[in-house]
């Protein structure tokens, strides 16, 4: 498990005073190249030996409002790793340790000519890494 | 069902050279304004009767990618009101007639000051609307 | 002069109840694309002529709020077109026909490859089609 | 003067691969917060006594274009303070120490209410920080 802060900017909220729902997509994308960045998967690495990791899906509940000025804090694991499909899980949280968001995000593997990729074939290393991670494996 | 048409701006790319995949959020919120204004129930009216149906959730799957200048069309409909709950769903396509995004969206409905509000005995009006249009009901 | 349309998105308020400030540089940018393709000049095209025209500078005087749901009317044209440099001009207005914001973005031409094109010698064609559209030119 | 780092993120960039011209207009607002609370003037605190400080300018020159995962530096400081406007000074440098980006904006005071504010007579606590902050005062 892997934790990122976020700080709610200003720009981020909305007519109701709150942060607006989609800013929370980005900040798991945040949280998720902090956390491959940590585990030696940063992205222009990967980038640069052609791999690409797209999301395909998300799936978010959203449980409390959070506000200009707050400091969020992200929980961000790989919950699960088939050798194709990747599915990182995600728990936000407010500085009284409430939780304001779970998620998940799916994704697969892409080549820079957008043809899937299976890391265990492809990138042994970068399956090793992948599977050593997965939370509770 | 209700269609709605968001023609793509080139500030929603990302360096992949498609569309953030956060930006589909927002044209679902988009779509669901539109089709709830086609309706009787537009923001405004709502809002100045006290009632505001944030979004608890959303469940969305990325199918194909899309790009600057094209013009998606969206269909979306009311998938389920429980009363309580609503559910919106989405298909979003491409000029080719190509599913490139499909997707649920989760309301509740409160009161300005943050109440949990039960349309039927709230608003019976926006009850027998919103039960009207329920997708196949 | 061209005219674009934009409708205020709920995602582009912010917790004053207003349209973020940020929003306004992205509308620039939607009416320049808009008035760019009614002139022949659109983006795939020049793209795919190895011709991007990036921002260098924007000015803005921002003169009223703008609120979720108005429609707002931009006014879009070439203040001045040296060769090298290239400057539009916006009028935004709302319903009322109130002016909310006035600005002027400038742009230079560069290839695909990062180097500085003079349109005269490098696409005369474009060069002339800009030159006609200067505004009172 | 005062220094803010803001690291470039995915979700910024456009199909250029470079940051959208757009975000630095909300990084300048990032690192104006950042100092006004430096100088004891939070935006919480301003915002409880009835004060908000609208953007009513922004002139931005564009001069490097900035990358996804690189940190920026931000200096801020107070350019002019008029009694009525304050004028913010930016410059953006990347890790390089290249200038990326120059700016500045503009801004009054306003009750809650939308009235204008003179702090000096409504809130001389305030009027005597911001003086006091005026760089080469």
């Amino acid at each position: 498990m892997h934790l990122y802060n976020h700080k709610v900017q200003y720009y981020e909220t909305d007519k109701m005073g709150i942060v607006h729902h989609s800013n929370y997509i980005r900040w798991m994308e945040e949280s998720r190249i902090s956390f491959l960045e940590s585990i030696g998967l940063d992205y222009s690495t990967l980038e640069k030996r052609g791999v690409i990791s797209p999301v395909i899906g998300v799936n978010v509940r959203y449980r409390k409002p959070t506000y200009f000025g707050e400091e969020i804090s992200i929980e961000v694991s790989i919950k699960e790793y088939t050798g194709i499909k990747l599915i990182f899980m995600y728990t936000m949280k407010n500085k009284d340790n409430q939780v304001v968001l779970t998620g998940e995000s799916e994704h697969c593997f892409v080549s820079d000519k957008g043809h899937i990729i299976i890391p265990k074939t492809a990138f042994p290393d970068l399956d090793e890494i992948l599977l050593k991670h997965v939370e509770n494996a």
